[in-house]
Protein backbone atom coordinates (compact mmCIF):
# COMPACT_ATOMS: atom_id res chain seq x y z
CA UNK A 1 0.00 0.00 0.00
CA UNK A 2 3.00 2.47 1.19
CA UNK A 3 5.89 3.11 -1.44
CA UNK A 4 8.86 0.69 -0.20
CA UNK A 5 10.77 3.37 1.22
CA UNK A 6 8.03 4.39 3.38
CA UNK A 7 7.05 1.02 4.34
CA UNK A 8 10.50 0.21 5.00
CA UNK A 9 10.78 3.24 7.56
CA UNK A 10 7.81 2.31 8.47
CA UNK A 11 9.75 -1.44 9.37
CA UNK A 12 12.89 0.66 10.81
CA UNK A 13 11.08 2.52 13.33
CA UNK A 14 9.43 -0.28 14.71
CA UNK A 15 12.85 -1.78 15.68
CA UNK A 16 12.67 0.57 18.51
CA UNK A 17 10.99 -0.08 21.95
CA UNK A 18 7.73 1.30 22.46
CA UNK A 19 7.12 1.78 18.88
CA UNK A 20 4.31 0.10 17.03
CA UNK A 21 2.90 -0.10 13.86
CA UNK A 22 0.54 3.31 14.14
CA UNK A 23 3.40 5.69 15.80
CA UNK A 24 5.83 4.05 13.59
CA UNK A 25 3.47 5.63 10.72
CA UNK A 26 2.77 8.38 12.62
CA UNK A 27 6.88 8.84 12.48
CA UNK A 28 7.56 7.79 9.43
CA UNK A 29 5.59 10.43 8.09
CA UNK A 30 6.89 12.89 10.02
CA UNK A 31 10.28 12.49 8.27
CA UNK A 32 8.90 13.07 5.18
CA UNK A 33 8.03 16.51 6.26
CA UNK A 34 11.78 16.90 7.26
CA UNK A 35 14.25 19.12 5.79
CA UNK A 36 16.93 17.59 3.66
CA UNK A 37 19.33 18.44 6.38
CA UNK A 38 17.84 16.91 9.01
CA UNK A 39 17.34 13.92 7.21
CA UNK A 40 20.96 13.89 6.80
CA UNK A 41 21.62 14.47 10.76
CA UNK A 42 19.88 11.80 11.44
CA UNK A 43 21.40 9.28 9.19
CA UNK A 44 24.50 10.41 10.48
CA UNK A 45 23.81 10.31 13.88
CA UNK A 46 22.82 6.33 13.27
CA UNK A 47 26.08 5.99 10.72
CA UNK A 48 28.68 7.21 13.82
CA UNK A 49 26.89 4.79 16.49
CA UNK A 50 27.34 1.94 14.32
CA UNK A 51 30.97 3.20 13.93
CA UNK A 52 32.27 5.41 16.52
CA UNK A 53 30.51 4.09 19.61
CA UNK A 54 32.13 1.85 21.64
CA UNK A 55 32.89 0.21 25.21
CA UNK A 56 35.64 1.60 27.29
CA UNK A 57 38.45 -0.88 27.43
CA UNK A 58 38.55 -0.09 31.39
CA UNK A 59 34.96 0.76 32.47
CA UNK A 60 32.66 -0.87 29.64
CA UNK A 61 31.10 2.39 29.39
CA UNK A 62 30.35 3.81 26.40
CA UNK A 63 32.74 6.28 24.46
CA UNK A 64 34.46 7.28 20.92
CA UNK A 65 37.61 6.40 22.17
CA UNK A 66 39.48 4.03 23.24
CA UNK A 67 39.47 4.91 26.91
CA UNK A 68 36.13 6.64 27.95
CA UNK A 69 36.72 10.59 29.69
CA UNK A 70 35.59 9.14 32.73
CA UNK A 71 38.49 6.77 33.23
CA UNK A 72 40.85 9.36 31.42
CA UNK A 73 39.91 12.16 33.91
CA UNK A 74 42.89 12.43 36.55
CA UNK A 75 40.88 14.28 38.33
CA UNK A 76 38.15 12.16 39.50
CA UNK A 77 39.00 10.14 43.09
CA UNK A 78 40.28 7.07 41.75
CA UNK A 79 39.96 5.78 45.51
CA UNK A 80 36.05 5.00 45.01
CA UNK A 81 34.46 2.53 42.38
CA UNK A 82 30.77 2.66 41.84
CA UNK A 83 29.59 -0.61 39.93
CA UNK A 84 26.53 -0.06 37.54
CA UNK A 85 24.87 -2.92 35.79
CA UNK A 86 23.34 -0.61 33.04
CA UNK A 87 25.62 2.17 31.36
CA UNK A 88 23.09 4.52 31.24
CA UNK A 89 23.42 4.58 34.75
CA UNK A 90 26.48 6.35 34.51
CA UNK A 91 25.04 9.39 32.51
CA UNK A 92 22.47 9.73 35.15
CA UNK A 93 24.52 10.02 38.19
CA UNK A 94 26.57 12.10 36.03
CA UNK A 95 23.86 14.52 34.64
CA UNK A 96 23.06 15.28 38.64
CA UNK A 97 27.25 15.61 39.40
CA UNK A 98 26.40 13.66 42.70
CA UNK A 99 29.19 11.20 42.33
CA UNK A 100 33.03 11.96 41.82
CA UNK A 101 34.88 8.43 41.76
CA UNK A 102 35.33 6.15 38.86
CA UNK A 103 32.81 3.62 37.09
CA UNK A 104 32.53 0.16 36.42
CA UNK A 105 29.80 -1.33 33.95
CA UNK A 106 28.50 -4.98 34.44
CA UNK A 107 26.32 -6.28 31.14
CA UNK A 108 23.45 -6.97 33.68
CA UNK A 109 23.00 -8.80 37.15
CA UNK A 110 23.38 -12.09 38.26
CA UNK A 111 20.13 -13.91 37.58
CA UNK A 112 20.12 -17.92 37.89
CA UNK A 113 16.57 -18.44 36.77
CA UNK A 114 17.00 -16.46 33.93
CA UNK A 115 20.43 -18.56 33.30
CA UNK A 116 22.43 -15.52 33.58
CA UNK A 117 25.28 -16.24 35.63
CA UNK A 118 28.72 -14.78 36.63
CA UNK A 119 30.46 -14.96 33.59
CA UNK A 120 27.69 -13.54 31.88
CA UNK A 121 28.27 -9.95 33.13
CA UNK A 122 31.47 -9.63 32.90
CA UNK A 123 32.30 -10.11 36.77
CA UNK A 124 35.93 -10.91 36.13
CA UNK A 125 37.53 -8.38 34.37
CA UNK A 126 35.58 -6.09 37.54
CA UNK A 127 37.55 -8.07 40.13
CA UNK A 128 40.53 -7.73 37.88
CA UNK A 129 40.66 -4.20 37.88
CA UNK A 130 39.54 -3.78 41.43
CA UNK A 131 42.51 -5.99 42.72
CA UNK A 132 45.08 -4.19 40.41
CA UNK A 133 43.55 -0.25 40.85
CA UNK A 134 43.49 -0.29 44.77
CA UNK A 135 40.19 1.09 45.37
CA UNK A 136 39.26 1.92 48.82
CA UNK A 137 35.75 1.75 48.71
CA UNK A 138 33.43 -0.13 46.22
CA UNK A 139 29.50 0.81 45.84
CA UNK A 140 26.61 -1.07 43.96
CA UNK A 141 24.58 1.30 42.31
CA UNK A 142 22.18 -1.30 40.97
CA UNK A 143 18.14 -1.20 41.06
CA UNK A 144 16.91 -2.47 44.32
CA UNK A 145 16.14 -6.08 43.27
CA UNK A 146 16.97 -9.52 44.64
CA UNK A 147 19.51 -9.90 41.55
CA UNK A 148 21.26 -6.59 42.43
CA UNK A 149 21.38 -7.94 45.78
CA UNK A 150 23.12 -10.83 44.88
CA UNK A 151 25.53 -10.02 42.10
CA UNK A 152 26.43 -7.73 45.00
CA UNK A 153 26.73 -10.05 47.98
CA UNK A 154 28.71 -12.60 44.60
CA UNK A 155 31.45 -9.89 44.26
CA UNK A 156 31.83 -8.97 48.03
CA UNK A 157 32.79 -12.47 48.60
CA UNK A 158 34.99 -12.90 45.99
CA UNK A 159 37.03 -9.78 47.13
CA UNK A 160 36.95 -10.70 50.73
CA UNK A 161 40.42 -10.69 50.84
CA UNK A 162 41.21 -7.47 49.57
CA UNK A 163 39.43 -5.90 53.12
CA UNK A 164 38.22 -3.33 50.73
CA UNK A 165 34.87 -0.90 51.96
CA UNK A 166 31.81 -2.51 50.19
CA UNK A 167 28.50 -0.45 50.36
CA UNK A 168 25.02 0.24 47.95
CA UNK A 169 22.74 2.85 47.78
CA UNK A 170 20.32 3.21 50.49
CA UNK A 171 17.17 1.77 49.97
CA UNK A 172 14.26 3.66 50.91
CA UNK A 173 11.60 6.38 51.09
CA UNK A 174 12.16 8.76 47.60
CA UNK A 175 12.43 12.53 48.95
CA UNK A 176 8.65 13.82 48.34
CA UNK A 177 6.89 11.21 48.33
CA UNK A 178 3.56 10.85 49.10
CA UNK A 179 3.43 7.89 52.40
CA UNK A 180 -0.11 6.64 50.96
CA UNK A 181 1.46 5.27 48.07
CA UNK A 182 4.47 3.76 49.29
CA UNK A 183 4.86 0.33 48.64
CA UNK A 184 5.59 -2.64 51.02
CA UNK A 185 8.91 -4.04 50.08
CA UNK A 186 10.36 -0.09 50.27
CA UNK A 187 8.90 0.38 53.57
CA UNK A 188 10.03 -2.73 54.97
CA UNK A 189 13.70 -2.13 53.75
CA UNK A 190 13.50 1.95 54.76
CA UNK A 191 12.68 0.36 58.60
CA UNK A 192 15.25 -1.98 58.77
CA UNK A 193 17.99 0.73 57.21
CA UNK A 194 16.20 3.52 59.62
CA UNK A 195 18.96 5.77 60.44
CA UNK A 196 19.28 7.52 64.41
CA UNK A 197 18.44 11.41 64.10
CA UNK A 198 21.74 13.27 65.67
CA UNK B 1 28.04 14.03 29.30
CA UNK B 2 27.29 11.67 26.24
CA UNK B 3 29.64 10.90 23.64
CA UNK B 4 29.14 12.77 21.09
CA UNK B 5 27.20 10.56 18.57
CA UNK B 6 25.25 9.76 20.62
CA UNK B 7 23.88 13.16 22.05
CA UNK B 8 23.76 13.97 18.35
CA UNK B 9 21.51 10.14 18.05
CA UNK B 10 19.17 11.87 20.96
CA UNK B 11 18.99 15.36 19.24
CA UNK B 12 18.01 13.50 16.32
CA UNK B 13 15.05 11.73 17.61
CA UNK B 14 14.03 15.04 18.97
CA UNK B 15 13.35 16.42 15.12
CA UNK B 16 10.20 13.32 15.74
CA UNK B 17 6.51 14.76 16.98
CA UNK B 18 6.18 13.75 20.72
CA UNK B 19 9.62 12.52 21.20
CA UNK B 20 11.35 14.77 24.46
CA UNK B 21 14.25 14.38 25.88
CA UNK B 22 13.61 11.63 28.07
CA UNK B 23 12.01 9.27 25.35
CA UNK B 24 15.44 10.49 22.74
CA UNK B 25 17.59 9.00 25.27
CA UNK B 26 15.85 6.05 25.70
CA UNK B 27 15.33 5.52 21.94
CA UNK B 28 19.24 6.27 21.57
CA UNK B 29 20.41 3.73 23.81
CA UNK B 30 18.36 1.05 22.45
CA UNK B 31 19.39 1.66 18.81
CA UNK B 32 23.26 0.91 20.79
CA UNK B 33 22.43 -2.66 21.14
CA UNK B 34 21.21 -2.79 17.76
CA UNK B 35 22.41 -5.23 15.00
CA UNK B 36 24.94 -3.81 12.99
CA UNK B 37 22.64 -3.96 9.23
CA UNK B 38 19.37 -3.38 11.71
CA UNK B 39 21.37 0.22 12.02
CA UNK B 40 22.09 0.05 8.28
CA UNK B 41 18.57 -0.71 7.04
CA UNK B 42 17.23 2.39 9.48
CA UNK B 43 19.84 4.61 7.93
CA UNK B 44 18.61 2.99 4.54
CA UNK B 45 15.32 3.66 5.07
CA UNK B 46 15.62 7.78 5.59
CA UNK B 47 17.67 8.44 2.70
CA UNK B 48 15.57 6.48 0.97
CA UNK B 49 12.96 8.89 2.09
CA UNK B 50 15.22 11.84 0.94
CA UNK B 51 16.45 10.50 -2.36
CA UNK B 52 13.43 8.75 -3.53
CA UNK B 53 10.00 9.93 -1.75
CA UNK B 54 8.35 12.78 -3.74
CA UNK B 55 4.78 13.81 -5.09
CA UNK B 56 2.75 12.36 -7.65
CA UNK B 57 2.77 14.96 -10.38
CA UNK B 58 -0.86 14.10 -10.99
CA UNK B 59 -2.51 13.90 -7.50
CA UNK B 60 -0.01 15.35 -5.30
CA UNK B 61 0.37 11.45 -3.39
CA UNK B 62 3.63 10.73 -2.16
CA UNK B 63 5.29 8.11 -4.54
CA UNK B 64 8.95 6.55 -5.99
CA UNK B 65 7.68 7.55 -9.50
CA UNK B 66 6.69 10.01 -11.40
CA UNK B 67 2.87 8.93 -11.79
CA UNK B 68 1.60 7.05 -8.17
CA UNK B 69 0.10 3.32 -8.60
CA UNK B 70 -3.28 4.68 -8.02
CA UNK B 71 -3.00 7.70 -10.55
CA UNK B 72 -1.82 5.35 -13.04
CA UNK B 73 -3.81 2.17 -12.18
CA UNK B 74 -6.97 1.53 -15.48
CA UNK B 75 -8.78 -0.18 -13.49
CA UNK B 76 -9.74 2.31 -10.86
CA UNK B 77 -13.22 4.14 -11.07
CA UNK B 78 -11.80 7.64 -12.89
CA UNK B 79 -15.31 9.25 -12.98
CA UNK B 80 -14.91 9.96 -8.97
CA UNK B 81 -12.43 11.88 -7.39
CA UNK B 82 -12.07 12.06 -3.75
CA UNK B 83 -10.20 15.10 -2.53
CA UNK B 84 -7.92 15.27 0.65
CA UNK B 85 -5.89 17.63 3.09
CA UNK B 86 -3.57 15.10 4.44
CA UNK B 87 -1.61 12.83 1.54
CA UNK B 88 -2.29 10.10 4.88
CA UNK B 89 -5.82 9.87 4.59
CA UNK B 90 -4.90 8.23 0.89
CA UNK B 91 -3.50 5.17 2.75
CA UNK B 92 -6.09 4.79 5.51
CA UNK B 93 -8.36 4.48 3.24
CA UNK B 94 -6.29 2.33 0.62
CA UNK B 95 -5.79 -0.12 3.80
CA UNK B 96 -9.55 0.07 4.44
CA UNK B 97 -10.43 -0.70 0.93
CA UNK B 98 -13.50 1.22 0.52
CA UNK B 99 -12.83 3.33 -2.09
CA UNK B 100 -12.16 2.50 -5.77
CA UNK B 101 -11.88 5.73 -7.67
CA UNK B 102 -9.03 8.30 -7.67
CA UNK B 103 -7.21 10.72 -5.20
CA UNK B 104 -6.29 14.33 -5.09
CA UNK B 105 -4.62 15.88 -2.40
CA UNK B 106 -4.65 19.24 -1.30
CA UNK B 107 -1.56 20.73 0.92
CA UNK B 108 -3.92 21.21 3.89
CA UNK B 109 -7.40 23.37 4.43
CA UNK B 110 -8.27 26.86 3.91
CA UNK B 111 -8.10 29.00 7.27
CA UNK B 112 -7.79 32.49 6.84
CA UNK B 113 -7.59 32.98 10.17
CA UNK B 114 -3.82 31.05 9.95
CA UNK B 115 -3.05 32.69 6.83
CA UNK B 116 -3.57 30.16 4.70
CA UNK B 117 -5.13 31.03 1.49
CA UNK B 118 -6.53 28.79 -1.32
CA UNK B 119 -2.99 29.48 -3.28
CA UNK B 120 -1.42 28.08 -0.29
CA UNK B 121 -2.75 24.55 -0.97
CA UNK B 122 -3.05 24.44 -4.50
CA UNK B 123 -6.48 24.80 -5.20
CA UNK B 124 -5.17 25.85 -8.71
CA UNK B 125 -4.19 22.71 -9.87
CA UNK B 126 -6.92 20.34 -8.38
CA UNK B 127 -9.45 22.61 -10.23
CA UNK B 128 -7.14 22.33 -13.90
CA UNK B 129 -7.64 18.63 -13.30
CA UNK B 130 -11.25 18.63 -12.65
CA UNK B 131 -11.44 21.10 -15.55
CA UNK B 132 -9.49 18.13 -17.64
CA UNK B 133 -10.44 14.85 -16.74
CA UNK B 134 -14.53 15.46 -16.48
CA UNK B 135 -15.31 13.84 -13.36
CA UNK B 136 -18.78 12.74 -12.56
CA UNK B 137 -18.49 13.32 -8.52
CA UNK B 138 -16.40 15.11 -6.21
CA UNK B 139 -16.36 13.62 -2.59
CA UNK B 140 -14.26 16.00 -0.24
CA UNK B 141 -13.06 13.89 2.79
CA UNK B 142 -11.28 16.34 4.80
CA UNK B 143 -11.64 16.09 8.56
CA UNK B 144 -15.11 18.07 9.71
CA UNK B 145 -14.14 21.24 10.46
CA UNK B 146 -15.17 25.20 9.74
CA UNK B 147 -12.07 24.59 7.41
CA UNK B 148 -13.11 21.90 5.85
CA UNK B 149 -16.46 23.11 5.07
CA UNK B 150 -14.90 26.17 3.75
CA UNK B 151 -12.82 24.73 1.38
CA UNK B 152 -15.36 22.32 0.04
CA UNK B 153 -17.70 25.34 -0.64
CA UNK B 154 -15.17 27.40 -1.91
CA UNK B 155 -14.21 24.60 -4.46
CA UNK B 156 -17.51 23.60 -4.99
CA UNK B 157 -18.51 27.39 -6.31
CA UNK B 158 -15.41 27.51 -8.55
CA UNK B 159 -16.25 24.85 -10.16
CA UNK B 160 -20.23 25.06 -10.69
CA UNK B 161 -20.42 25.69 -13.94
CA UNK B 162 -19.17 22.22 -14.71
CA UNK B 163 -22.29 20.72 -12.93
CA UNK B 164 -20.25 18.09 -11.17
CA UNK B 165 -21.68 16.27 -8.25
CA UNK B 166 -19.88 17.08 -5.09
CA UNK B 167 -19.92 15.31 -1.92
CA UNK B 168 -18.55 15.17 1.58
CA UNK B 169 -18.54 12.21 3.95
CA UNK B 170 -21.39 11.97 6.51
CA UNK B 171 -20.66 13.20 9.69
CA UNK B 172 -22.85 11.50 12.49
CA UNK B 173 -22.22 9.26 15.22
CA UNK B 174 -19.86 6.76 14.79
CA UNK B 175 -20.50 3.19 14.39
CA UNK B 176 -20.85 1.20 18.04
CA UNK B 177 -20.13 4.81 19.73
CA UNK B 178 -21.59 4.85 23.37
CA UNK B 179 -24.01 7.75 23.10
CA UNK B 180 -23.45 8.58 26.35
CA UNK B 181 -20.21 10.77 25.32
CA UNK B 182 -20.94 12.03 21.98
CA UNK B 183 -20.16 15.63 21.60
CA UNK B 184 -23.06 18.05 20.46
CA UNK B 185 -21.30 19.14 17.40
CA UNK B 186 -21.55 15.35 16.24
CA UNK B 187 -25.09 15.12 17.82
CA UNK B 188 -25.98 18.43 15.95
CA UNK B 189 -24.50 16.85 12.68
CA UNK B 190 -26.01 13.78 13.12
CA UNK B 191 -29.78 15.22 13.38
CA UNK B 192 -29.50 17.68 10.95
CA UNK B 193 -28.56 15.12 8.60
CA UNK B 194 -30.85 12.39 9.68
CA UNK B 195 -31.68 9.63 7.05
CA UNK B 196 -35.32 8.57 6.23
CA UNK B 197 -35.84 4.61 7.24
CA UNK B 198 -36.18 3.23 4.00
Amino acid sequence: MYPNSIKNLIEAFKYLPGIGQKTAERLAFSVIDFEDEEIEFFENSLLDIKNKIHTCSICNSLTENDICDICSDNHRDSNILCVVDDVKTIFTFENMNVFKGKYHVLKGLISPIDGINPEDIGISSLIERIRKEKFNEIVFAFRPSIEGETTALYIKKIIEDLNIKTTRLASGIPMGADMEYIDSLTLERALSDRKEIE
